[in-house]
């Protein structure tokens, strides 16, 4: 990245209450305290990395007001009240440099059927195909070769990232972020079998993605057999999970990375899963529960639940079995002896 | 969805044996009992939910004949031997509204290389690639942004969606569904250990897949090494499932989502993986075996097997180690007392 | 395929020592000895499917010098010093002839954004983006539909497959592959619980991707909060693996589909994680670890050790206590029948 900020341009960002020391250099990156180079900023956002601000390489330094350290030679310490939130501010001006709002307008190899209505303040990036009847909204950005499909209707704000599938009669609203390859519509997998043979169940709703949703990398998200499968306000996806059809997503949820849920299975508001997690369908899994990497649960979650493992068992209990099954070996040992030991008292 | 259906059109559809009560409101959507609205049309399909029957609020109900209720004002009941089926043909009519059959056709943006044969009934959608020698069979649809590699095969009144790769060589056969990004004929996952460096083992076989598959989206299906990876007629693969080269899947089986299947495994016909299941390579999987979710298998499996668990286990005894397990806390304090009194005894 | 060898040619390649016996037939397909039909050639790449040698049905059979069969009629053995190095040596002629290097050039249908910079030898396929600021080196060949983002940069010989997306600022060096619907730069899946809501922290690192890695179709890598992700010289990926933000992969490392690196966990070189596997994140796996299919990792891993199942525990162990869990019905039973005899003969 060509980026460079002089110290002063840092210090207009993150406005620092006090400054030690100096340093000539630009900043070109940001790094962790570890790993910084000269020409990196870095910061203390947590305490217990206080030993590595004396170490480290870094021209330019975040640190909180009660750090008592004096700055190397040409380097500077800006002292600010809560270096991870200017480290976020500092962040957000990078992205806005790096990815600048296009231009609004239709790139003139995008294909627009007739009855697409696309805000005149949109972009919409190379190759792009948006169908007929689809909506795009205000200031919407749909990054190149993303696909709209027929009566697919996107809100205000969103950032279609390219490669991204809004299959026929979706639904987005606004500031929705799709990243990569993300496929939204596709149809839920419902078979019946008949006469040896797996006869296919029409997939006929659709998919509704509420305000301020991401949706990482590769996600598929199975349009509703019939109705609609929902992601609720604010909840966010992480890359390559699997949400199944008719599953409704409460708000404010996270879900993490290569998790799947089957179908009609109910989240409520503030739900966790961590990574490959596992729920099985038909599932309620209560508010603010969560459900910690790779457990598979087959039955509901009261609300406020940690589950571990698979089956999905209480936190603490699978903790506790956990510590205990390496000690089956011993365990299988002293019922032996036991045994022994009782065969040879009963003889006695 | 902006549909609309009059009773008149559904009866049609549906056939009913007898009515009860009426509605002036057409029916826009179909909903669960518990979900729907006025102009909703909704069905008893299990038994257990008849006591929701009297509480939606849904225009149009389908019942069985031997459903004994009566309509509320403004809602009419459809009599009809099986309402399952009832509302899978009324699916099928919004599927073939909501996703007519496209004109036949080369949109004008796609690329059609030189030596590709499409058939004069097929339907190639905006901005598809078609390499030379590819061939595309009758009344087969490809969505929008497609590819289809050289000398790539599919056959007949296939449906290819929005962004699926078929890579060089790879074939498909009739009625074949690939939902959104699938990728069939990445290179397997091959390589000689040779010098502290991983040397790619060519791949160059191809992947066959039959008659009336379905493949989810963003599943990865391996190119053979050589010979062929081959997905057995009427099989049907979930979203994001990955099968590796050289995999052969049997007749009618079904792989739900996020499951992966290593090299050279075979599945024969009528196998179930459920979802997040991972198979070892080389391995043979009897016909109609059953594998539970997130279980992990390196052995064989015979023929009608249900297995469970990491390893796989038979299944009524992966379910009682499973209710044990809970209870190892108990049983340590059990051998733990055992052992005291025996001392205690001995020493007596 | 429509490949055709004579037995010269095979000859030519494979350099046999000796041959035995004769055929009329060209080469059409590689095969394992088992499956072989006339016209198909075969290899003893295993001692142990010598018994197969002689029920084989192919034209042309690749052996071992040692190897004291005699062919049937119509058949030739070639005696090669090492059967497997040969069919590999076969195979990458084929892939030759598969895949032949594109002629350089820009497609006249890929849109190139003023400022990209593209070796005059790189081929570009149909519908490709290369935006304002992308590097494309020498003899790179991006197939068609591939997104390349801004400042992006690809080094020498590289080979893109259809709709791989490189996103903005990312770096790939030298001959690097990527299989079809690759994301590299994805956003990092980060964000900060702020008055009920998920605030993202913006994502503003790239993702470095070192000489001769390959990766494998619909794996995700998210770009670096800031710094970067990197996948270091040598390592191979397979299918839609999941690499979160920040990680490190060393040198050399193999990871098998469907597996998941949490953030800012680093491998060092040559470690292996099997199919399916989940890391935490913020681990250090040191350098040469086996991590066997499935297991889930939340602590660090030593040098060379061998990890299996979840939570991680050395494989013996691991396998010890599988062993032992089938066994707790019985464990439980032996248990119980303890207590009887013991409260039977304190009571007498």
């Amino acid at each position: 990245m060509d980026l460079s900020f002089t110290t002063g341009q840092i210090a207009d960002i993150v406005k620092p209450t006090a400054t030690r020391g100096s340093t000539t250099l630009p900043v070109r990156n940001i790094a962790s305290l570890g790993e910084a180079q000269p020409g990196d900023l870095s910061f203390l956002g947590n305490p217990k990395y206080k030993p590595e601000v004396a170490a480290t390489a870094a021209s330019v330094v975040l640190v909180p007001p009660d750090y008592d350290g004096q700055p190397k030679p040409d380097q500077l310490f800006l002292l600010v009240p809560n270096p991870s939130a200017a480290i976020a501010q500092l962040c957000a001006r990078v992205e806005q440099l790096l990815w600048p709002k296009p231009a609004p307008g239709i790139h003139p190899s995008a294909i627009i059927e007739n009855g697409a209505r696309i805000a005149a303040s949109a972009a919409i990036g190379a190759l792009c195909v948006i169908e007929s009847g689809a909506v795009i909204g205000e200031r919407t950005h749909i990054e190149a070769q993303c696909f709209v499909g027929r009566n697919a209707r996107i809100g205000d704000d969103c950032w279609i990232k390219t490669g991204a599938r809004i299959a026929a009669e979706c639904e987005l609203r606004n500031r929705v972020r799709l990243q990569s390859n993300v496929v939204i519509g596709s149809d839920g997998f419902g078979y019946e079998f008949v006469s040896g043979r797996h006869e296919k169940v029409p997939q006929v709703g659709n998919v509704l993605i509420h305000d301020d949703v991401e949706i990482g990398a590769g996600t598929t998200i199975d349009r509703a057999r019939f109705s609609r499968t929902e992601i609720g306000e604010g909840s966010k996806i992480d890359n390559l999970v699997q949400i199944a059809h008719n599953v409704i997503i409460g708000k404010h949820c996270l879900v993490c990375a290569q998790t799947g849920i089957s179908g009609s299975t109910v989240l409520e508001d503030y739900v966790v899963l961590a990574g490959q997690v596992g729920l099985a369908g038909h599932l309620h899994i209560g508010k603010g529960a969560k459900i910690t990497a790779q457990a598979g649960l087959q039955a509901n979650v009261e609300p406020g639940a940690t589950i571990k493992g698979t089956p999905g068992t209480p936190y603490m209990l699978e903790q506790r079995i956990n510590v205990l099954r390496l000690r089956l070996p011993e365990l299988f040992q002293r019922v032996g002896d036991l045994e022994k030991q009782f065969k040879k008292s009963a003889s006695a």
